[in-house]
């Protein structure tokens, strides 16, 4: 575990922390989602909420104070609204911990713990961003719970780095073959609910419509029969996650649905990992991180085969916005 | 304002509660993201969280227990989901208030408290399901925290029908003119940010999706920017809301954007309305009832443009899932 990451954890034994905030956007939210989960099913007394950077201010959550801890993330630790975000809850006395890739960044310099996180090639996958989410989240329900998962995750996520490798390689030619499926679709839907509904969210609106250009909307699996369902038809493309939390039979329900009247349903089942390390106590919040790390694979092939590379911006970090 | 609403808000003076849960599917839900963004703004101590039924259940948030008021809804009041989650919450001995059409249904049966809304053709508008919703919101917060806008919202609530009439009629060539140079696409975004998000998703999910099988996604206007609006170019369909809440100026700033590289963003802006009698001190929540009924028209217009009525399904009510 990262020093910076112990130290929040100290601090967190010492500061009272009646409620989380998990502010940020785009990719930088969607590794939070889960985070909520933990803290929605585990924590008997932390309330959470999950805001882009910008709602946060604006909205101004009456409770936001000197018992609130704010935990933000941006990865060049530039992005305006997220910085703007952490001076915002500092001056309203909450606890302000950042996770950025750059310890020099804006949002470092107004924050009160900073944790610079790997990223990229050569990474370990301990420093990265959702591993350390998972360790101050279960760290902060031990301080203040005594929640003994914290422990389970802890030497999960240590035996994590290889089954990502394993998975990765044994979901790359699934990878490829969707590449050669769905490099001409217009619109590519994700699906996933619980913890995972993160990782669905992530691939829809980073992968597919920053990054390809590609219509999407990650659908929830328990909102898909009360609206969205109506839109599916034998052409439909929608990739749909499985997960190993408690909400699994939702996602089971829109799988069968979809595979029922869809053609078109690629399936990512944490059911298929080999998670030999990962203790049963948090498979369900570790999943997700497998998901993501599977899930990317097939971004990359999907950029390749459409000679459309993932760095391709028209908008972003170009213009004025 | 109903007797039925009249009772819960006493319930209310005599319970102890602490936090709230919104539960419900689909456009029952959406219905309640504005309710979410007023104990946000005002409520100095009561937290809530917006859950799709089936996620509430099975995400079974461990805070859930008999200081929580459980808020449902849902029309017919058969929806499986929201009726086993009144059930679930009652049995964690939370207070529940359910919004039905019908009386006599299931999920009526299931909650502690009923309130019976009007609608369609008829229907007294302050009866409704929206303007309820306002009441029971602003009634707890006067309940608990003496919230002095609860009189506001009663009195802007009681002169919000010619309004409403108003500002459709002055919206009915727009929506026809909308409904023309729309009919042939196969995407349409919404977007909205705070208290009309929801409209945003109620647009996306039940008027597009569900009833007019048009690909969609409500766009959170934060959010935009960090990655979806890549996806924009000159022909791609985007409907802006833009109301009168603190957010603001995060839709300002994304239809900026998407008119300086879209040719092809249909603005409804609250700004427009004639809102004598309505409170300025909560101009910004009445916002999202107009809005919607403005917008209801729009679909409306489309669905005659396109010869595919409102009422169409393919699966709902039609085929078990």
């Amino acid at each position: 575990m990262l020093a910076a990451v112990k130290n929040a954890l100290e601090v967190f034994q010492k500061r009272e922390i009646d409620r989380v905030y998990f502010v940020a956007c785009g990719g930088s939210s969607s590794l939070m989602y889960a985070s909520k989960y933990v803290l929605d099913r585990e924590s008997a007394k932390i309330d959470s909420d999950l805001y882009s950077s910008n709602e946060f201010i604006h909205r101004n959550p009456r409770k936001l104070d000197e018992k609130s801890l704010v935990i933000l993330c941006s990865h060049y630790g530039k992005t305006p609204e997220t910085v703007e975000a952490a001076r915002f809850a500092r001056e309203k006395g909450a606890l302000t911990v950042s996770l950025t890739f750059d310890a020099d960044a804006p949002l470092a310099h107004e924050s009160e713990y900073v944790i610079v996180y790997e990223d990229g090639k050569g990474a370990n996958y301990l420093n990265e961003s959702p591993a350390i989410m998972l360790e101050l989240v279960f760290g902060l329900l031990a301080a203040k719970e005594g929640n003994e998962k914290f422990n389970d995750v802890v030497s999960s996520l240590d035996n994590l780095g290889p089954i990502l490798e394993k998975e990765k390689a044994k979901f790359l030619s699934r990878a490829k073959a969707f590449a050669e499926s769905y490099k001409d679709d217009k619109v590519i839907y994700t699906m996933g609910s619980g913890a995972n509904y993160g990782i669905a969210y992530w691939f829809a609106i980073c992968l597919l419509m920053e990054m390809q250009w590609i219509h999407s909307h990650a659908l929830h699996a328990g909102e898909y029969f009360h609206g969205p369902f109506e839109v599916l038809d034998k052409d439909v493309p929608v990739i749909q996650l499985l997960g190993l939390d408690e909400t699994r039979p939702l996602e089971e329900r829109s799988l069968e649905f979809t595979q029922r009247y869809g053609e078109r349903v690629v399936v990512l089942d944490a059911k298929e990992f080999d998670l030999t390390g990962v203790a049963d106590s948090v498979k369900g919040y570790i999943a997700p991180l497998i998901l993501q790390a599977v899930l990317r694979q097939y971004a990359e092939k999907l950029a390749e085969a459409r000679n459309h590379p993932l760095s391709t911006r028209r908008y972003m970090w170009k213009v004025p916005y």
